[in-house]
């Protein structure tokens, strides 16, 4: 695997980098869960993570290899949400300055944390200016260094130590089911479980109406999309990373994509049996966990819940809505 | 201490006792609480416990010392709903028969969730009815064995085992928060605070409007009230009990009331910060760590969160509803 972007030798040290900085996030497991499948689930739950996501993990990773020059200028990011939380917390915690390129669109508690972290947010239409050439230009009028939110090294290597740590902790899986959305989770946590459970089918799940995922590992080349409608907002990619594809490439072995009303439906079950807020992002693993498209019957399954940052009146009106 | 009903020892026969059966529930720490409070809190999260609350603790301790014949017979409690879940669920896998006395206006997901776990549901008029009487009609009737939802030894001994857990792992405490209904939980908590962190500064915590726990406290006998109003359904308690009142007299520091606005807060403040469904009557001790009664700056603080069991279309309307 020497020919790929990250190994898990660089999860190891990106764990090492992070430790004392993110939480050990909790393995929650559901009798109700375990009895609907027929498998022992766990779930992974980065719902619990600092800034409320995993994307805390790469990002910390990722700014705390900064050069003193890196440091002295700044971070610039651009993401919908998560990604900015996790660089904005990083930035605070490391004492470098912050600034976030977000769409206007993007849940009112993501740009409200973003900014409570001490980070500087510049606005963007999602759906006629490039986010991608805003922050290259910030990057370049300001000498900041642009830390994308899943097409680099230090980001999937910083994703993937959840699932190291999920697999520390309860041992050896038959099956993965990781979120998908521009491949960074996914990459990283395929890069561990690989050389940690190297028997495990590990499967990505994107949301139904943005399947360029499964599309490009189907035919075997990136596939660019409009951006999907969808309510998973954390998933909303147009597109797999040069870096990603690859690893995806090679070591997953397969991409589900899950409708929005069985994200809604696995949000309601999140809240009223296993007691979490989970957002829509955050449902897709266990979504298609529970959709049975693969017989997970007496198998032992790792879930990887992403996130819980929905603003609370939107989960709530979820919850009260039919799916 | 020889004279009260519970000793530690019962705690830690009662761990050993649960120990497979129960989930050892996670710690969670919130930066943002921490900084509104100035104290380092640590959140035991029994909302995250088997059957959704702390109860099942004391209920599979009770049910785990049946003789032979009292297993044969079978169990009845009286309930609001979560000591119902935590008989009937603790009854199911020690292969015991349950009946479970509830009122007509318990929550739904409870009475529903007590029916899925194999129990046999007497509904009562909590306004008009005696639940006591009842289930000690049903006793006789039957010959079940009456467990109550907080006046028992073995009850107290099994709830005392989250803060046996939490503080074996965060180390000594100088604050700890409890909820209080009937003092089954305070009880046993105090009990396993006071023995591993002699110094802590034990707190009950109980809603405005029914502080019988209060005043029975400070005029040293039983007060007994009406069922209280209180959007706290698992705290609408009339009166401790005579195991209970001894135990709180002797190592129970003060006893704090808090409103349902401060509860509504504190539920939105959970599953917007820290991403946890918790039912209001697992935000009291939250609550009142919150609340500046007491002065918290650079203390190490444990907070009991006791259960996650809401009606989600209730919880959801909670959220959304202004304080």
């Amino acid at each position: 695997m020497s020919s790929l972007p990250i190994s898990f030798d660089d999860i190891v040290q990106a764990h090492a980098r992070i430790a004392g900085a993110a939480h050990r996030t909790p393995v929650l497991t559901s009798t109700t869960a375990n009895d609907l499948s027929g498998a022992q689930i766990f779930f992974k739950c980065e719902n619990f993570q600092r800034a409320g996501a995993f994307k805390f993990r790469g990002a910390y990773n990722a700014i705390s290899q900064f050069t003193p020059e890196q440091r002295a200028h700044g971070v610039v990011a651009f993401s919908s949400g998560n990604h900015a939380q996790g660089i904005a917390l990083s930035a605070q915690l490391l004492d470098v300055k912050a600034v976030i390129v977000m769409p206007t669109d993007a849940p009112a508690i993501k740009v409200a944390a973003t900014r409570g972290y001490g980070a500087e947010v510049v606005l963007y239409d999602r759906y006629t200016e490039d986010r991608e050439a805003i922050g290259r230009q910030l990057a370049d009028e300001r000498s900041l260094t642009l830390i994308p939110p899943y097409d680099h090294p230090h980001i999937m290597a910083g994703q993937g130590t959840c699932v190291k740590e999920l697999i520390e902790e309860v041992g050896e899986l038959d099956f993965l089911f990781v979120p998908l959305g521009g491949g960074g989770l996914l990459s990283g946590c395929s890069t561990a479980a690989k050389v940690m459970s190297p028997g495990c089918t590990v499967i990505g799940v994107e949301p139904e109406a943005g399947n360029d995922g499964q599309r490009s590992f189907r035919e075997g080349k990136i596939v660019h999309i409009d951006t999907p409608a969808t309510i998973a907002d954390g998933a909303q990619t147009q597109h797999l990373g040069q870096y990603t594809f690859p690893v995806l490439q090679k070591l997953v072995d397969d991409i589900l994509t899950v409708s929005d009303s069985e994200l809604v439906e696995t949000m309601k079950f999140f809240a009223g049996r296993m007691k979490m807020v989970v957002e829509p992002t955050g449902c897709l693993a266990a979504a298609a966990a529970f959709g049975k498209q693969y017989d997970l019957k007496g198998k032992k399954v790792g879930v990887v819940i992403s996130g819980g940052n929905v603003d609370l009146l939107r989960f709530a009106a979820l919850i009260q809505g039919a799916a």
